[in-house]
């Protein structure tokens, strides 16, 4: 025991939100709340005063704010994180002597009890916080702490100076707080910008975009292809690899193990002649023509996602110039990618164990920051849980450490406890199980599990229907209502979602074989071409989801998502609003691309703020329709062969003869 | 990043048992298992080997046992420990290397495909091995290595030495640690004996025992109630302090401001004249007498507990002699005790917050070692809530580095957060809300929680349905049914009980008055006279019920408890049992002390491990009656005038045809 920790006699505990002792942050975005709780008491009745301190990485001190006592020893405070990166917070608290000593007073005053010697206690207290006190604050208590001693003044006076509220106030500036306590642990909030937290991805591959029939496509033409992503709505453009591909061992179509002179191999084979992960394949543009979509994509709100795939084609730089960062085999050759019995001999995996592991991890940690240099600020990241999870907590702390503004998805289909750790070790979304959530009972639970448990305080779920490798049963079999419904639920479970694009809203559902979720004649393997003027696309439902999206604050968050009851095991119902509840959004999705269903819902009308005893107006904001509800009990009938779902929103004010002016 | 953090690829997390953050150790009585779990895994799809290690205090290595792989990335295993004192444990683990090739080797083996090169990674693994082992097994390892890498060896029986379990074996003797991960925390389990996890105590006051009418009850009138306290079957005798008690403001009956002359005053307004608390009421006799009773409880396998109540009368020494452990009021006065606006002028606080705190540790942890060493290991503590924690935290820990079989029982009745925290920090047993969970959805609620949630890992509780503060208005009101029904509920239900006698067996029930839990004529402030031999003494059914508890090893544990369902409110059936199920105690008790009730039980039959196809015979442990069962409902019929609850053993096994030498 040093120093006075023996008189420390505040126990805090029990603090939420912390994971795993600590050991790893909390995610927000700017301007988001963190509401901090904690269990804190000392032995005995004494008057506690407990706060929070928090502060960002930069600031040399704590703010301090008062906790909040809500029972059962347990208190809460909260604070809004203004800057992005680190913050940090904690909870300090003491026996509060003069409060106390007030509450003991009014109890004796009340009880009719002699308090001559109570006074004089109260008086000392009082010049205690003197001796702490401003020149001006210290005059004042004096002239307190003498006016409770004085004779000459009735006890009832003193007794009302004692329990002034002026008193207690000037006196709660000074506090001892020599026996305070504080936590034992630090904790830490990672502060993103907000397009962490909502965000609308669209996949797709620059070479499959050209103009010109039989053309590689290239930055420009995806520069030319801006309008039409813009016109749907979405923020974030991610592109596959856009290095040079290898030729050793390339793949031809349909995952072929051999490539004919013409097939353009997979994107993430990377690493040719021409360069590797901080080179263009030519075939795509230049370095200029790259920073001009940037720029482009920007001047349309729109940012450019580029994926990070750490894995080398047998023709990378890497292989000859740094053969130290491969494992050799006994015949000398390069170790190739497996998964016995199956290879993958156009692909070299880093060898993470080699003994130069400092080297490998800062080179391609000066490929993460070269892209960023260029203008990049949000990367994909291919499969990452196949790469040491210290690396990524590495590469990812410090990048953000220069740039707080980086976004990392992680593309991690993997079991749930490596998925949750890269979540936890700095990943600011994350993909998922959502493409295979596809029942009611699937969705009520997996997204009650991740937005009302302690994972969504670091996993942040970015939600796919589709990708260039998943290729769901669902969407071959359900044909465009599938693809509506599935994409109805992805943009609004999820604040953050995407789509791989035009194979999603072009309805493409073709697998390589039966059971397999490969698409048939790969995007990955070749060169497309999309008919984006199909009259079966669904790019204007897309582009309504998404306006709703925008002007719904509601959808742009998951914390707040409840589901509601119905007796219809396809018709799924749930809700989001915003803190304030100026905005609230009920929505119906009919999850059988077959029929139409309806039934009742059996609305928690608390978690709508609607008055259970007053009618509500509903709008769909999908087809601009309104209902006039009233009480949990309403009707709805969902036909997946016009539009899949609604998206309700709650108009809790409605007319009444009392709003007009001839009313009385 | 250090040394080859980068390269420990194996991630732990998600460790149980862990309190805190492993900021508080762990509970178990000697011979206990320890069970492990926790998360353990690696980027990639490598073979791990993870390890529990774990070592007593005194040891300067860890002992390593595998742990085993349960699905989800979750891994097992356990240990006992074997000495009193603190063990710790921790997890590490690694990514196995040869483990991995062994495996994918069988894969390729089944595919047909070349194994040249495998096998030469394979043999340069063993050879690596080799340079780590022993002489004799290096020498063996080297010899399996050329023989892999041997032309003249058909392929077919390399495969077949490769995969040998000789091979699997040695190797795994020398595995390659380098690059191994341990948890970040080293967890620690304090080790009691088994008196901390199963015990029955009776509290008495010696003064009332005196068998001379009129005089003061004597240590020697105690050693003559052993055999009356041993009949009942208890094993701990708990006395309230037996120091010399002050005469200023001392109490009269029924706790009266004002005593007379021959009120012999609060045993917890400890000190006089005579001395505090190192000295013994002269009037209870000599050191040497204490230590007799001790030595003659012994031999009836009783124990001793002490009460440790710090703090002090107007009259005890410390007053004197170290004013500055007390808080001095301005009129120079010591501060009393005080919960506004009530007063007890009789004791005075110690001050906790006084600067010279470290003295006050000192002398207050020398009174428990004095007691400790005349022999005294169980220590009944008096409002712990009532000091600061870190105090108890230090003095508890302290005492228990060199006197690990000390048990202190925490007598906190306050809020659940403190009285948990008493707990962790290390208090052996704990009073609890016992006393006032008396409808069936109470019992299972509370007991639910103390035995199936962490809260069991630090925690045990101490079940009493009386003690001299607490007269329940069910024992108030219930009459002789009352007292039986909140013994066995407190026998069975808790490990560890005690009752409060002769008052609870003769079943005392008026209290002060209307509302009150005070006994009527308190003991605590006056000299009893208790008639042992009334007829309504309980006194030979307590002795039943502690012998079925001796008898019958499921009763000793908690952790086994599950409740099984009744369509009867009034009737509450629970059992528990060893972890090998050689004894299963199935116990139905009703709730009510006025009315038969009788109700078909919807027993959990895997908890009782009975075969659900076969009948089986339960035995009333307490009327030796016999019923034969099958399935899950069977009927019971319970009479609170005669016997208020069933103890049945389960005895799985009934003779049939086959049992008989002349069946075929």
């Amino acid at each position: 025991m040093t120093h006075d920790q023996g008189r420390q006699r505040v126990v805090i505990e029990g603090v939420q939100p912390e994971i795993d002792g600590a050991i790893f942050p909390i995610k927000r975005t700017i301007g988001e709340e963190v509401v901090v709780e904690a269990d804190a008491f000392a032995d005995g009745h004494d008057a506690l005063r407990i706060l929070l301190c928090y502060r960002s990485e930069t600031a040399q001190q704590w703010t301090e704010i008062p906790m909040t006592f809500l029972g059962n020893d347990r208190w809460r405070a909260s604070f809004q994180a203004t800057t992005l990166g680190q913050w940090h917070y904690t909870i300090t608290g003491w026996v509060d002597r003069f409060a106390t000593w007030r509450r003991d007073l009014v109890k004796k005053v009340e009880a009719g009890l002699d308090l001559r010697i109570d006074l004089l206690v109260g008086a000392t207290l009082i010049e205690e916080a003197a001796t702490r006190g401003t020149t001006k604050d210290r005059r004042i208590l004096m002239k307190w702490g003498k006016d409770l001693r004085s004779k000459d003044i009735p006890e009832n006076d003193r007794i009302h100076v004692a329990l002034s509220a002026e008193v207690e106030a000037v006196v709660a500036k000074y506090p001892d707080r020599r026996c305070s306590s504080t936590y034992e642990r630090e904790l830490t909030v990672v502060v993103d910008r907000e397009k962490a937290r909502f965000s609308a991805w669209y996949e797709m591959f620059p070479r499959s975009w050209s103009l010109t029939a039989g053309r590689h496509g290239t930055f420009k033409d995806c520069e030319a292809s801006l309008p039409y992503i813009a016109s749907m709505g979405f923020d974030v453009l991610y592109l596959p690899p856009i290095h040079p591909i290898g030729r050793t061992h390339r793949k031809g179509k349909n995952n072929a193990p051999i490539s004919g002179p013409d097939d353009p191999g997979s994107p993430w084979a990377i690493g040719g002649p021409e360069g590797g992960h901080k080179s263009i394949h030519p075939e795509l543009g230049t370095l200029q023509d790259f920073r001009s979509l940037i720029e482009q994509a920007r001047l349309r709100s729109i940012e450019i996602a580029m994926d990070i795939a750490f894995q080398c084609s047998p023709d990378h730089p890497y292989v000859k110039e740094h053969r130290e960062w491969f494992r050799i085999r006994p015949d000398g050759t390069v170790q190739y990618a497996e998964n016995p019995p199956k290879k993958y001999q156009d692909i070299f995996p880093l060898d993470f164990e080699t003994e130069r592991w400092r080297e490998l991890w800062e080179e391609l940690k000066s490929v993460i920051m070269y892209w960023i240099e260029e203008g990049v600020r949000i990367f994909r990241v291919d499969n990452p849980h196949t790469k040491p999870f210290p690396f990524w907590e590495w590469l990812i702390g410090g990048v953000k450490q220069t740039y707080p503004d980086v976004i990392f998805l992680s593309e991690a289909f993997t079991r749930p406890k490596p998925m949750a750790r890269l979540a936890k070790l700095g990943f600011s979304q994350s993909y998922n199980y959502f493409p295979w959530r596809n029942t009611k009972s699937e969705l009520v639970q997996y997204f009650t599990e991740l937005t009302q448990s302690d994972m969504r305080e670091f996993l942040r779920p970015n939600l796919w229907p589709n990708t260039p490798d998943i290729l769901t049963e669902q969407l071959q079999h359900g044909g465009r209502p599938a693809f509506m419904t599935r994409f109805v639920l992805a943009a609004t479970l999820g604040a953050n979602y995407g789509i791989y694009g035009p194979a999603f809203e072009l309805g493409e559902h073709v697998p390589r074989e039966v059971g397999s979720e490969e698409y048939l004649n790969s995007e990955k393997y070749e060169i497309k071409k999309w008919n984006l003027e199909g009259s079966d696309s669904i790019r204007e439902f897309i582009g309504i989801v998404n306006r709703i999206r925008r002007e719904n604050p509601a959808l742009q968050n998951n914390w707040s998502l409840r589901f509601h009851e119905v007796a219809n095991e396809q018709l799924v119902c749930y809700s989001k609003r915003t803190s304030d509840n100026s905005n609230v959004i009920l929505i119906v999705v009919n999850l059988s691309p077959h029929h139409v269903h309806s039934g009742w819902l059996e609305l928690n009308l608390e978690s709508l703020a609607v008055d259970p005893q007053a009618p509500f107006q509903v709008q769909d904001l999908l087809t601009n329709t309104h209902h006039l509800w009233e009480g949990r009990r309403n009707y709805v009938e969902v036909n997946p062969h016009s539009v899949p779902a609604h998206i309700f929103r709650i108009r809790r004010r409605i007319h009444t003869e009392r709003d007009f002016d001839y009313f009385l």
